[in-house]
C-alpha cells in the first residue's frame, strides 16, 4: 500500500479538522466524505478539491461509504453515540478503522467493538492524540528507565470550560448538548486516562479492575445560561442539566496502582490535563518533577528532558506543530498511516479503546448508585497477563 | 478569667512546640505537664521554668493532671489514639479542652466525644491550625462575598513526605509508625478538610452525607526502608506496611457539593495542601484564582487580596510568624485563649472535630470493602439545618 485512501464519517469541527490534516499528507487521499448534514458534506468535498484536486464521493449515509472499493480506511469522527456502531459496520465491511475518542454508552458496545475487531482482523486505531503529547511521553520514558521506581498512583483531568460549546449545541448540531442534558458520568475519560493506561501497562501486564465515581451537583450550566440569557438559545433557559459539574473517578488496577480522573467541563477555569505520576522514587505533576533524595522544594522542568522524546518530536517542524493541538494530531495520523502501509499493529488498539471508553458507562452506574464500586471487565480474555508491554512510540536509547 | 492555666498532655514534638508557643502568651500559664515518658515531662517542666519561671506539676498519668484545681484547660497533644479518650476524661473533670488533630478510630469514639461535650458543657476546641491560613481565609472571604458564585466542588491534600518520620517512629516514640504498619485509611484528613468544611458550612447549613475511599498499594515505605537499610531501624527491614501510599476520598454533601481529599505521605514529593475551590463564577487552586468572564489563561495571585484577611493577619508581627507554621499556630491559640477568657463559643467545635475525624475510620471501612460508599453520620441531631453559618474569623467589611 503506497497511499491510504480514507473515507471520513462525521464532518463537524473535529472531523473536518482531522480531514484537513490528512489532506496535507502526501500518502493519503480522501476518497469519500459523509455526514448526516449535506452542507457539511459539501464543505468537506470542497476542502478536498481545493487541497488535493480530487472530488470525493459524497453521502449522508455511512452505510454507503463503507461499501466503497476506493476506501481503505474509515475515519470515524462523528458524534460520540455513533462511534462504535459505525466502527463495527466499517470493520465488518473489511475496512481499517481510525475512531475518534469519547466514552461508551454500554459495556455491550465495548464488547461488540472488541469481538468485531477480533473476528474481522481489521486494523483498528483509537485516535487518542494525548498519548503522543510531550510531557506524557517524557514521563513515560523516565518511568521505563526506572527513574520513578515503582509507580503507585497516577491522576489526570479533562478540565476544559465547555460551557459555551455545550450551550451552542443546537446551533452547532453538536453532540455534547444532549449528553449534558441527559447523562451524568465521566463522559470524556480518554485524554487523561489514555497516557496513564499506557504508562501503567493496561492490557499489557496490568489491567483496571474496578472503579468508583462521584459527581458534584450540576450548577455550572444553569448559572451560565442564566448569566447569558440575552444571548442564548431560548430552549435552554430554565433547563435542568443532568451532568454534574465535577466528576471524580477512582480506578484500582490489578497490581494495586490507583488512577484518579477528574472531569471538570462546566465551570470557569483554564484548560488543564494535570497529568500526575506518583512513584517510589519520583513525583511529576504537569511539567514539574521532584526526584527522591533531593530537597523537597526542588522541582525540575520536564521540558529540560526533551532528549528523551522519540523522533516524531525531535524532528518536529513548525508545519507539524501547526497541524493540530501543537503537533500531536499530526503524529497521531502519521502513526496510523505508517502502520497501515507497513502492516504493523496499531499502538492504540481495540482493547485500549474498550477499556478506556467503558469508564464512561461504568461511572454513570456508579454515580447513579451513590458511588458503588463497579467491576471493570477484562476485554482481552486474560491475555493481558501475557501480552508484552509496548509504548505508543519507540523511545531513543539515551541517558536521562 | 484573666489568665488561662493550661495542663499539657502529650509532650512529643508537637506538644512541646505548642507548649512553648503558649509560654510566649502573657495571659497563659502552664501549670501541669504530662507525658507517658518521664524525660519528656522533665524537659517540658524545664521549658516552663526557663520561659515563665514557674514549676509546673509533673506526671506520667493524665488522670492525675485532669483532677487538678490549678488547671483550667487541658491541651491534648498526645498520640492520635488517645486524643478522644483524654479529651472526654478532661471534659468530665470539668476542664476546657483544646485537642490536637488526627483521625478517629471508630464512629463510637466520635459520638462519645460529642455527647460528652453536650452533657458537660465544657468548652471544646479542635486545634486545626490550617483553618487560619492565609489562602484558605482569602478564598473563604471571597466565597462569602459571592465571587465564586455557587461552590460545587472543593479538594485538598495532605501531601507530605513523612517516610523519615515514620521509619524513626520507634526511636522517636512516635504514633505514626504503628499506624502505618497496621492501618490503611485517610489517616490525617483535617488539614485539608477543615478549611473546606468551614467554607461549605458543614454543621451549619450543610453536612457531609457519604464517602468513598480508595487506597493505592503500599510500596513507598518498603522502598524507602530498602534504600536506607544501612541507616534504619532493623526491625523495619522486610516489614509490610498496611497503609496505602496514596489514599483518595470522595465526599458528597447534603447540597450536592463534593469534596476530594488525597493523603500522600509515603512517597517522595514536596509538601502541598492543594486547597482548590470550584465555583460557578471562579476557580482557585493554591495561590491562583481564575474569575469567570476573563480569558481562560488569566489567573490572579491570591496573595494580592490580603486586604480581605482578618486583623489576626493584617496585624501579624514577625514574632507572630515565628511562633509556628508561619503564624497560624499563634492565631489558633490566641483564638482559644480569647474565647475562654470571654466565654465565647469556640469557632472550631466538637461537631467539627467529630465530622472531620470520622473520615478516617469511615475511609478505613470503605477501603476494606473495595471502595463501598459509607454513610457519614450527622452528629448534630439535625441541628445543622438550623445552626447559622459562622466562620473561624471575622472578615473585614472591604471590597474585593
Amino acid at each position: 500500500m503506497d497511499k491510504v485512501r480514507m473515507g471520513f464519517v462525521g464532518l463537524g469541527g473535529r472531523g473536518r479538522g482531522n480531514m484537513n490534516l490528512v489532506l496535507t499528507m502526501p500518502d493519503v487521499e480522501v476518497t469519500a466524505v459523509c455526514d448526516l448534514y449535506e452542507d457539511r458534506v459539501e464543505r468537506a468535498a470542497k476542502d478536498c478539491q481545493q487541497k488535493k484536486g480530487n472530488d470525493p464521493y459524497r453521502t449522508t449515509d455511512y452505510k454507503e461509504l463503507i461499501k466503497r472499493d476506493d476506501v481503505d480506511a474509515v475515519i470515524v469522527t462523528s458524534a460520540w453515540e455513533s462511534h462504535i456502531p459505525i466502527a463495527i459496520a466499517a470493520m465488518k465491511a473489511g475496512k481499517a478503522v481510525a475512531m475518534e475518542v469519547g466514552g461508551a454508552y454500554s459495556l455491550n458496545d465495548c464488547f461488540d467493538l472488541v469481538r468485531t475487531q477480533e473476528q474481522t482482523g481489521a486494523p483498528f486505531y483509537f485516535l487518542e492524540n494525548c498519548c503522543f503529547d510531550e510531557i506524557e511521553l517524557i514521563v513515560t520514558a523516565m518511568v521505563r528507565k526506572g527513574l520513578f521506581g515503582d509507580v503507585v498512583h497516577c491522576s489526570g483531568s479533562y478540565a476544559h470550560d465547555l460551557r459555551e460549546e455545550v450551550t451552542r449545541g443546537e446551533e452547532n448540531r453538536h453532540y455534547r448538548l444532549r449528553n449534558y442534558l441527559n447523562r451524568n458520568c465521566e463522559n470524556y475519560p480518554t485524554h487523561e486516562l489514555g497516557p496513564i493506561a499506557k504508562l501503567l501497562g493496561i492490557n499489557r501486564g496490568n489491567r483496571m479492575v474496578s472503579l468508583v465515581s462521584v459527581a458534584s451537583k450540576s450548577a455550572g450550566m444553569q448559572a451560565y445560561v442564566k448569566k447569558h440569557s440575552d444571548n442564548i438559545n431560548p430552549h435552554l433557559i430554565g433547563k435542568d442539566f443532568m451532568q454534574g459539574d465535577v466528576v471524580n473517578t477512582l480506578i484500582t488496577c490489578a497490581h494495586g496502582e490507583t488512577i484518579h480522573l477528574m472531569l471538570d467541563t462546566s465551570l470557569p477555569r483554564g484548560y488543564d490535563r494535570q497529568f500526575t505520576v506518583h512513584g517510589t522514587s519520583a513525583y511529576s505533576r504537569c511539567s514539574a518533577i521532584h526526584i527522591d533524595g533531593e530537597s523537597h522544594e526542588v522541582y525540575h522542568n520536564l521540558y529540560d528532558y526533551k532528549h528523551l522524546l522519540p523522533s516524531c518530536w525531535t524532528d518536529m517542524t513548525d508545519e507539524g506543530r501547526a497541524l493540530g493541538h501543537g503537533g500531536i494530531d499530526g503524529i497521531e495520523f502519521r502513526v496510523f498511516v505508517d502502520c497501515l502501509k507497513e502492516g504493523k499493529p496499531m499502538p492504540i488498539e481495540v482493547y485500549d479503546a474498550a477499556a478506556w471508553m467503558c469508564i464512561s458507562c461504568l461511572s454513570e452506574t456508579s454515580i447513579a448508585q451513590g458511588g458503588k464500586p463497579q467491576e471493570i471487565p477484562d476485554f482481552t480474555h486474560g491475555q493481558w497477563m501475557i501480552r508484552p508491554l509496548e509504548d505508543v512510540v519507540e523511545f531513543p536509547d539515551v541517558e536521562i
